[in-house]
This record gives structure tokens, sequence and C-alpha cells, in this order.
């Protein structure tokens, strides 16, 4: 029994990493999703990754019925109003800026609005979440940061190791995102982030998006109410205004895909004991079409109107409309 | 009063990085250098790289009597007989492998020899000698590490961190180099090496080459009895075999190259609080024509012939010999 209609509120997903076609966004929409941070980057370089920007610019014109590619929230409310998915882009890694802390200006001004500074293993500006050793935030990372910090780019910390999390959060100006983790608390994994890390984050105004990728939940066995639960949970601990979602869809793609994240270049295929494979994901919640079934599931957790509008977009609207502005338009 | 003529030894410079022209080519060979590991990448990556090797293949075609580009030890011999300095290409940085594992392969099959693993920054394979924190190998470290091996790559660790200078050492299935760097206990500076490291790379069969760039020696002040009584010192305490020299020349160089190894594209030049300035060489060692000015300062620092011809080029040539060669050619 949902006390608002899902189709009523705004409606952010965190992140998705999908095989973009119309298929899947006919899938966000089934899910009354308006926002999405698209993952056009994972180990890619700048120049790979300016042409996974011109394959973007292609999907949009041929889908501009369904998407729209936008910069910072008015365009996000413009997106809404013409029923058009507004697009955010962003990358999982600092990787498409090379060693080159101008680059970072460069991506913004073809918008992408959000950067995860890591991804699974240690680069040039920090830690990651699966390497034994995490060395912080390096000097190279804390360039990094600034300049996002001043072109208005949204740092992410979900694949990010929690000493470069720490790091980055104190050496951010403007709060910070972890797109798309849960509480180690939930469940106990790398890719989760332990409370310290969660509550600095909060206290910096900044968000986290609870994430439903099957392995940082603890497999397609875990339940609606127990991850609603969850961030009801995480609500009372940190407050409602800095708990949203992060789905970590990963729709259309094929087990060479997965087999990419795992291994990237950096390691050869055969170094896993077994082929990487996609998890299965729950049967509540297989894709962004099953979205309305968060809606209902918070408000069966016990949280209010206000405090679902908060998770569903409205956490996530306010932290866009904070950070993704250049200090010379401040 | 020299023991031996300097032009009767096999000399070999562990590292020079010029801005090569003739001019430079005919300082060599006025310093009688056999061979030398050239630096042709410090921040570029894979493709910048490709076009340094390019520059080099012009260079060595336009310059053949002087010089030639030689793979393995064998061609160092034949190089010599033909009285022409044999160029050995060497990368100070593993930024020219990316982040794909395969291209220590791609970059062996044209030439190059030597890898130092990271130059003054962190980066994918592990810590700096001039980063806070130094996070030791990482698990893509390894690959290359092993990927070096492999394909006969020699690991430098000259710039590297300690903490990942011991991992390195420990990780390479052959014996590794310090190709120009001095004892700490004779100059106190994080480009240095604490006895630790340079037992433990003795131990395994290393070189390190002792340096003469300023920086690293204590400035110009520094005398040529200092420099050679430190070389002694260290033959006493690691013993002859793994003593040798890299001189770390950088003729022929405007200050914009300065200024391009000190901040790479990874911090703007303002940060730096004086502008980046090549520093003054001892007037005794002011470039590789001095080269006979070390032969005669061996002897007179009391080392023996075979000690001298050891530093001077043949502790190199056998390093050369046992890590130069495809795992699957031993």
């Amino acid at each position: 029994m949902t006390a608002l209609p899902h189709e009523d509120c705004m409606v952010v997903d965190g992140l998705q990493i999908n095989n973009w076609d119309r298929g899947v966004l006919e899938e966000l929409r089934a899910g009354r999703i308006d926002v999405v941070n698209a993952t056009c980057a994972v180990w890619e370089g700048p120049e790979e990754t300016l042409r996974s920007v011109g394959t973007w610019c292609q999907l949009a014109a041929a889908n501009s019925d369904l998407l729209t590619l936008v910069d910072g929230v008015d365009e996000i409310h413009r997106a809404r109003q013409d029923g058009r998915i507004a697009v955010m882009l962003g990358f999982q890694n600092t990787s498409p800026f090379g060693d080159d802390y101008r680059l970072v200006e460069v991506f913004r001004r073809l918008g992408v609005q959000i950067a995860q500074l890591t991804y699974n293993i240690q680069n040039l500006v920090g830690g990651a979440c699966y390497d034994p050793h995490d060395s912080g935030l390096t000097r190279f990372g804390r360039y990094i940061v600034s300049e996002m910090n001043r072109v208005g780019m949204l740092v992410d910390l979900s694949h990010v190791g929690n000493h470069t999390c720490r790091d980055a959060i104190d050496a951010s100006a403007y709060p910070v995102a972890i797109t798309h983790s849960n509480p180690t608390w939930f469940f106990d994994t790398a890719r989760n982030k332990p409370t310290e890390v969660i509550h600095a984050l909060a206290d910096r105004g900044g968000v986290i998006g609870c994430c439903l990728y099957p392995n940082v939940i603890g497999g397609e066995r875990t339940t609606r109410d127990q991850f609603c639960t969850m961030i009801a949970r995480l609500v009372d601990d940190i407050g409602p205004d800095h708990v949203a979602l992060g789905s970590d869809c990963t729709q259309n793609w094929s087990e060479h895909f997965v087999s990419w994240l795992r291994n990237g270049r950096w390691q050869p295929p055969e170094a896993n004991p077994t082929p990487p494979a996609w998890p299965t994901w729950p049967q509540w919640f297989s894709g962004p079409a099953d979205f309305p079934v968060l809606t209902e599931g918070l408000f069966e957790a016990g949280l209010d109107e206000k405090t679902v509008r908060g998770v569903l977009g409205e956490n996530w609207m306010r932290l866009f409309a904070d950070v993704l502005v250049a200090e010379v338009d401040r």
C-alpha cells in the first residue's frame, strides 16, 4: 500500500551502468525514473572516453523523445516537464583524466557531472576498495578534487578505499557522494562503507545512494523488506537528508562486459579462479522497471512521505544543486 | 694517476635523460661511454611513447656512425666493436603501459629494456619517492613485474618509494636495478635509498648506479673524492659486484623541460613556490664527457682494477646478461 503514487515523486537513480539502447530507456520509463547518473567510463582513458561521450551524443539524438543529456538541475527540471529521462554523464574512475588535472574541466564542459575517484584498483588519485593497501588521497588526487570543486563536478566515493574516502571528504570544499554502496553493517564487503565513512560523508552534507547490486546486498535472497529496513535504519542514523538510491543496474550486457569490469586491462582474465559472471538479481528488483516497488517498500518500512521523497530523488537533487555549479558562478 | 686507461674499460651509464642530438652523442663519445640507458618516457602514456620511440629511430638513422639502438648484451658487444654508442631505450615510469599489462611485451618488442616502476608520484603500479604515503606494489604492479620478468625487461627502482622498492625486489624473479640513486647515508633525500633497500637489492643480485645529479649528491660543492669514496664505502658494504654508475645527465635542455619533469601534467606549474630550475653540476663532472675523471677518482679512492671495471660497466653488463632475456629463451 503506497501512501503517494511513485509517479508523483522526482525519482533519481544515483548510478546505472547499462548497455544503453531504446529497450533499456523504456525500462527506465516503466520505472518512472526521472534522472540517472549514467556511467560512460570505467577503465577508459581520455581518448576512449571522448568516443564514449560521442556514442552518448548519438544515442541521445536517436532517442530524443525518451532522453536528453542534461547539465545541472535546471535542465533536469526541464527534462521532467518534457517527459524525458534526464541523463547525467558520469565516470566510475578518474582514468579519463589520465595524468592531467586540466581534463577535469574539459570533461565538465562535455557534460560529465560526476566522477568516482578510483575503480577497484589504485590509480594516480588514490587507493581503491579492493586493493590490499590504501595510500589515501595523493597530491595529484588533491588537485583532482580541487578541480572538481572549481568546475562543479560531484566527487563519488563508491569503489574508493576507506582511507581515500576519508581524505576526499576532508579535502572537498563541497559535499560528496557515495552513489552506489551500502553500510557494511548491512552487508560486509569491501564495496560497502563502514559507519565512520558514512558519518563523515553525512556530516559534510553528502549523500549515500543505497545500492541494489546483488553483491552488495548479500545476494538475490535479500528481501525488499530487508533492503528498505536498512534504508530506514540509515535514515535514523544519519538523518533523512543524506540517504538516497543508486541501483547500479547493469541491463543488457553479455558476460563479456562483467569480465571487462573485473579485469579491465590490468589483469589477465585467467587470473580469476572462475570466469566472472553477472550475479542474479533479487526477484523483486531485477532492473530499472522495478523502481516503483522501492517506493512501496519505503512506506512499508515506516518512512514518512517527506523522507520517501528525499530518498527517491530529492536528496540527490539538493546535492546536485549544491555541487554542480562552477565556483565562478556561485 | 690512472692504473688502467679509461678507454680500455667497458663503460656503461645506468641512465641519461638528455635532449639527444649529434652534439650530445659527441659528448658521450668524448667520455668514452659505450652503453647508455636512454630515457624515452617519463610522464608519457602509450601513444606518446610510441612517438618517442619513433623519434629515437629517426635519431639513430641520422647518426648511425655514432650510435646504434641495441637489444641485449650481444648487440652491445657488437656496437662496441663497431665503435658505436649502444643505446638501450628505457622508461622512467610505467605510464607507457597505461593500465594494460600486455603493453610490457609490446614495448619490449620495440627495444625497451628497462622501466622504472614509478616516477615521483603514485601510479597504478605502486608508490613513489615523493608521495607522503607509499602503498607498496599493487596487484597490477605485480602483474607488471611478472610481465617484465617474462619478457626480459629490467625493473628500475630509482624514483620509487621505499615500501614499493622492497615489494618489487621480493616480487621479481630476477635481480633488479636502482639505475640512478645514492645511499641516504651519503646524502639524505627521498630520491636516495636507505641501507635496507640497498641490502635487499644486492642480496638478490641487483645493482645500484651511483648518481651524479646535483640534487642527490648534496650539490655542486660535493667533490670527486667524496663521490668516489662513497662508492668505495658502498663496495665495502655490499660487495664489488653490485655497485655501478648512473649519471642522470640532463644535457641540452631548456628550463622548460625541468618544469615538465617536476610538474608533468599532474600539478599546475604555479604550485611550485619558485619556478623549477636545473641545478648546477659540480665543476669536475658537468656531463657525459667527464666520465674519465670517474675512472681516475675510483682508483684514487683505493679500488682495484677489477672493482673499477665492475663499477664502470661490467656490473651493469652482468645484470643485463642475467635479466634481458625472455623466459622462453632461458
